[in-house]
């Protein structure tokens, strides 16, 4: 939707058009901030973001005066043209956002109270004025999904529009996309994304740009900044704690989902994210330096079969063996979630047997653990060394079962079943840590 | 296996027997300790518990003099006999240990390097005299499972062990039993235990009481001292953090192994401990005041039907809608771990249709969240509100996939379907919270 031809004509009387700094007198007071398009609220009222980065709505009909205001000079880089967010400007990183769909790209419909997509670079720009302080911005709309449902149709289709920014010579790529499958999406990208020149960030937001509370603008600046660096690996850009105060750059194989709600939701599982985003300073800190650097002459390869005939499967205790059989129907490989090192209910006869005459048929079974936390090792106890004789595979380390399965389709999707079962096992993208750090395992809460 | 004669003849020279206190001495030194009964490491290796917790073996033949010694005066409890661990003693708590199986009811083979089980009364008082200093402790094996392999029959048996146990008059009932499905297990208990009289209290570890770095000697003094405690409530005790310092008492239905290897690998999810029991002092210091108190004047109740026709399915971008349909095959009820707020991908028709004919077919569908921390809310996103729509129950707030999936196969075991549909929205154990307090939540490592 767009504003009212009495907003319109109030905003044009004063040259102030979205995106814009401006003060707007109501009878009560002045509000300082920057002009947002119209939000799908009421076409009569004025959206306008303050600079403590909440979003207030003024009716037209209160407003005594409009202002256009210079920028403030700290906001400006050399050589933007002062008024002008979005300038581009000789020497400025050059950063593609490629728009998947989310939370990040909608907004609530204050009518209806539902979630609407609203995506142009307009909107983009002028909700997140600070973008222009980073980089200089080209946006475009790949889709429009909610990331729930997504499949790996579409993560070819965003690796594919990704390597394509990567070849007009972007310093870097951004995808903005919704946060329920992230992690999955985050994998697919690394594996499908072979020899990386430059940063491939994917961001989110837990709550939309409208809401006092959204996480959508931190995370969007912080992501176009990583973009910018000589990170050159597929990375997640989210709060790293429930403070607007930095956000993580995680690896895109060890990150996930781990709250439903939070702002800080999203967690390196088994490892160190790569570095922390400062959102005040914009400075980005490394935690860890075996990262690929950037480099532009290293061509990026586009390597995105999918074989969509792999199943993810967690296995609980009283799973029916007909289930897990029935679940394996038609695939050649699966990876199961097993319980504490990587066990399943051997002792049944009937899951043994299941297993057996998969294997047998020429299929591929890798073991996880549904802990998350942890390696899998299957030579503890007698449960795992039994999987492992009938042909488990079970030496995956700590890698994280949805990164095991989006592995699994991706290397039966681009390679022979011997090779597959071979990369399984390597360290291709970060999804395997050799050793596990102290640093690197989650601090409990234990301040109770 | 036992101490072969050559030791045991050095033994009773001395009067010393396995759970005694000795001093042995060495060509080069003296270890005073724990005597231990044979390890099945070398039936000539002496194997001593150290003071500060560590096993060590001494070769026969390499020992000049073993002295039996009095108890340290500190580990006596008024009225023990000096020198014999395990005395009953008048106004003492009385405690039973059933014997269910695991790692803490084990011990490494160090020929075969395999974990055997080894779970007699003397060796558990052997291996863990200061069990003396708690409570009057009868020991009995009743099964002996690992963990992974427990099905809903093996909770039905433990319940109705337990609650002979009640029904003799103890204060307080310890398991022992594998940490690989501790969690489910601690969900089937607190609901198959109704008006619960005393604490029932699930113990494990995660490494075997023979290694240096054990925590079953922490964790079960501290279990048993729970069982003492007038917390009337399923509770699982292990270490609260990597350290020996406090074991954490767990509510049976929050808890989650979040780690495959560490010993604080047991953690609250979206609530907090009842409490923390000290493991120098063994004080019990309370968490939470919300626990049901003692009262053995109470009755605790067994109602232990289980339907096994549920499933637990964790859904995934790409997920089969034929893999759904057949693993909901004969079915009642399925508990799904859907993406972030409770997603499944419904846009897919095919998916749509198998849900919608599973429900028309009068079955339920509860929905739960992968992320496992945080609450399921199907009312922000057009995802949720439309399988809302096609009769998906969402309401199950902060309930973990894995306790929703145990209370509905318990639920439909004991109740017709519309009771268990209604029920299964009710917080009757503690597996809902209706609020989430900031200090429930957990603390993400930030420290990086």
């Amino acid at each position: 939707m767009s504003y009212s031809d009495a907003v319109k004509n109030k905003m044009e009387d004063s040259g102030a058009e979205p995106g814009d700094r401006v003060e707007i007198t109501t009878k009560d007071r002045k509000h300082v901030g920057v002009l947002m398009p119209a939000s799908g609220g009421s076409e009569d009222v004025v959206v306008l973001k303050l600079d403590g980065g909440y979003n207030i709505g003024i009716d037209i009909n209160g407003i005594v005066g409009v202002k256009r205001l210079p920028w403030k000079e700290e906001e400006l880089q050399d050589g933007a043209v002062e008024g002008v967010p979005g300038t581009e400007v000789e020497g400025m990183p050059e950063v593609s956002v490629l728009m998947a769909g989310g939370t990040i790209a909608s907004r609530v419909d204050y009518r209806t109270g539902a979630v609407k997509a609203s995506v142009g670079e307009e909107e983009l720009i002028g909700s997140n004025p600070e973008l222009a302080e980073v980089a200089s911005l080209e946006t475009r709309v790949i889709m429009n999904t909610l990331s729930e449902n997504m499949s790996s149709s579409d993560w070819v289709k965003i690796a594919g529009e990704v390597k394509k920014e990567i070849d007009k010579g972007k310093d870097g790529v951004v995808v903005a996309h919704g946060t329920d499958t992230m992690g999955y999406s985050s994998a697919a990208l690394s594996f499908m994304l072979e020899d990386l020149s430059v940063p491939v960030v994917l961001v989110g937001s837990q709550r939309s740009s409208d809401r006092g509370s959204s996480d959508s603008n931190q995370n969007l600046v912080c992501a176009v900044r990583a973009a910018t660096s000589d990170i050159a690996e597929v990375m997640v850009c989210m709060h790293g704690t429930t403070s607007d105060n930095f956000c993580y750059l995680h690896s895109g194989t060890k990150v996930r989902k781990m709250h439903t709600s939070r702002r800080d939701a999203f967690r390196t599982v088994n490892g160190r994210p790569y570095a922390k985003v400062d959102w005040e300073t914009r400075e980005l800190e490394t935690v860890r330096e075996d990262y690929r650097r950037k480099d532009e002459d290293r061509e990026t390869k586009l390597r995105d079969g999918f074989c969509k005939d792999v199943a993810l499967v967690k296995v609980y205790p009283g799973m029916d063996h007909s289930a897990l059989e029935s679940h394996l129907e038609g695939t050649k490989g699966v990876v199961i979630e097993g319980t504490g090192l990587g066990h399943v209910p051997i002792k049944n006869e009937e899951i043994r047997n299941v297993l057996e005459e998969y294997i047998d048929r020429d299929n591929i079974v890798f073991m996880t653990s549904q802990c998350l936390y942890g390696r899998v090792n299957m030579n503890v106890y007698e449960t795992g060394v039994d999987l492992v004789d009938i042909g488990v595979i079970g030496n995956l380390h700590d890698m994280l079962p949805e990164t095991a399965y989006v592995k699994l389709g991706w290397l039966l999707g681009n390679y022979d079943k011997e090779e597959a079962r071979e990369l399984m096992l390597e360290n291709m993208r970060g999804e395997i840590s050799e050793r596990t750090e102290h640093k690197d395992l989650v601090k409990w809460e234990d301040e109770f």
